[in-house]
């Protein structure tokens, strides 16, 4: 027997600057179905790329025989208001200014649509059906081609007064003029140091900088996925290279722990598949760097999302706080 | 004709390291009535101590007619945890280890206690009578001997998972061995910098560096009020002490805005009698320093609660959030 609650799916859609990938989620967090073949930058006009999500949405419903059990649609896209619904000046994506994207979708698909950045999104995913399922005081930080974070307190994800909040990623690190130019304009950004981005430059600056052998010499556009893969090996410029990345999130980290006193800071994106070669540094310079009154409270973890699931799951499971009834 | 809710009365009380203040309020802020002779330090027994509160709560009740009318008690003291009701391992006050303030004090008054240290009970504070009436994201920040915080996210003060989130005047502004020490025994806090003590420390270490004569050359323990005299009086150095200070506090404050996006950052304590001295940098560097995305949102402004009043009004206001029925 279904029962009604295990009989509402919702909806996730993820968009990214490259492509936009949909999922119909159930209650338990598993993708009934999924697609993958939407390419954002093919889409000159918004319009056109909200038509190009509400087709493949229909379609999927229909395939799954998912009708009238649609509970909403959650987005995940850059720059996006989670209390307008709308994406505000986005670097990453083909059109500019302020777009209605979850009016135009809902209105569109017949079914509520909530919007949120993919860090937020993230944030809620992990207390739908990851890491932080239970707590009520988490920090999710995302580490990908940027750095960004989603904050939850009392069980709530914080937007702040403009929607906005939560864009620890542009904390100040380095002040002064020898703060890395950030892409935000600004110097001495987090993400300068601690993104995937950020890890190549400072490959890039210390090869310069130590006459030490390394096999990233060999290398000519070094990645962080390089980086990784060399420290793996032994090299000991790669190792350095997580070392002092994992200890500036770290000092980071310890002073978001005292802002809100978070129960786990959650982890996320591509960099932590460096696992305990990033995880290990974090941790010493959280507890070396963190008020004594905080002092081994909060977890540090990896969250348990698979990557491939974890866009649309995060997206998704947004839409479970919308309470419209479709 | 008085109503219920003009019926409704609270109790302020709020233990400093040298003297507790007690006043009876209304629901509009009024002090009925206030007692400040409880001279913290002179009571070597934590229970002595609570008794001598008890009986001076006894005798304003009985003095006022406020018998039936009190709803609560809130109470704001140093280290204290929300959660538990527990003054823990406080640094000033006379007693050690985990002390049950609000079992303690709820038991022999008969009136529900809740407890929190006085920067969490100066936003409540702010919420309920203050700058912030009317708000549901802000942060107070109190510049006093320390550098404390209250933060306010959707409505609701940030406790975190143990009671204790909110300590801003220990995030770490200059990293490495260059930070100053802070009485938390860690370096670089923003509190060795921007409360009154690290404004007297300023100045001392400006006076020997820079050959500038200035009045405060020829005072023995220059304090925050003196450079405060000073700069008034046109004296460079001090001016620029100010300067530096609000500069720093401003980095500051940007870095909290890329947390929770605050409709207002509240600044409250004795450094700020210095008012557009020390405003008018801090305004410049937020404006400077915050990301683009949050240019022009968060207002900077100064309490407009009577430094008299504040502490007990703060601490009565957290009685207001009891749910208790007396």
């Amino acid at each position: 027997m279904i029962t009604d609650v295990e009989k509402n799916l919702v909806i996730g859609v993820d968009i990214g600057g490259t492509g936009t990938k949909i999922g119909i989620v159930d209650a338990r967090g598993d993708i009934l179905a999924r697609d993958e073949g939407i390419a954002t930058g093919a889409y000159s006009d918004f319009e056109d790329f909200v038509d190009a999500i509400n087709t493949v949405i229909g379609r999927m419903v229909t395939a799954t025989g998912s009708e009238g059990r649609i509970r909403g649609i959650g987005v995940g896209a850059p720059d996006s208001n989670y209390y307008t619904g709308n994406i505000e000046h986005a670097f990453n994506l083909p059109w500019k200014g302020v777009l209605p994207l979850a009016d135009m979708l809902s209105q569109k698909s017949g079914i509520p649509v909530q919007v949120t950045n993919d860090a937020n999104a993230a944030a809620i995913g992990e207390m739908t059906y990851g890491t932080a399922k239970g707590m009520r005081n988490f920090i999710v930080i995302t580490l990908g081609t940027g750095v960004g974070s989603g904050i939850v307190i009392n069980g709530q994800l914080v937007y702040g007064c403009d929607g906005f909040a939560g864009e620890l990623g542009h904390v100040t690190m380095v002040r002064g003029d020898e703060g890395r130019m950030c892409g935000c304009g600004r110097r001495g950004c987090l993400e300068a140091y601690c993104s995937a981005t950020g890890v190549a430059r400072t490959a890039a600056e210390m090869l310069q900088k130590v006459g030490e052998p390394s096999m990233l010499r060999t290398l000519d556009n070094i990645t962080s996925r390089d980086v990784y893969a060399a420290a793996m090996g032994g090299d000991r410029i790669a190792l350095e290279i997580f070392e002092k990345t994992g200890t500036m999130l770290g000092e980071a980290l310890a002073d978001f722990i005292a802002f809100s006193s978070p129960e786990a800071i959650i982890l996320f994106g591509g960099l932590t598949r460096a696992g305990d070669l990033l995880l290990d540094p974090v941790k010493r310079a959280v507890d070396k760097n963190v008020l004594h009154t905080f002092k081994g409270k909060t977890k540090i973890l990896i969250s348990n999302l698979k990557d491939s699931d974890a866009a649309i799951l995060g997206a998704s499971a947004l839409a479970w706080e919308s309470n419209l009834p479709v």
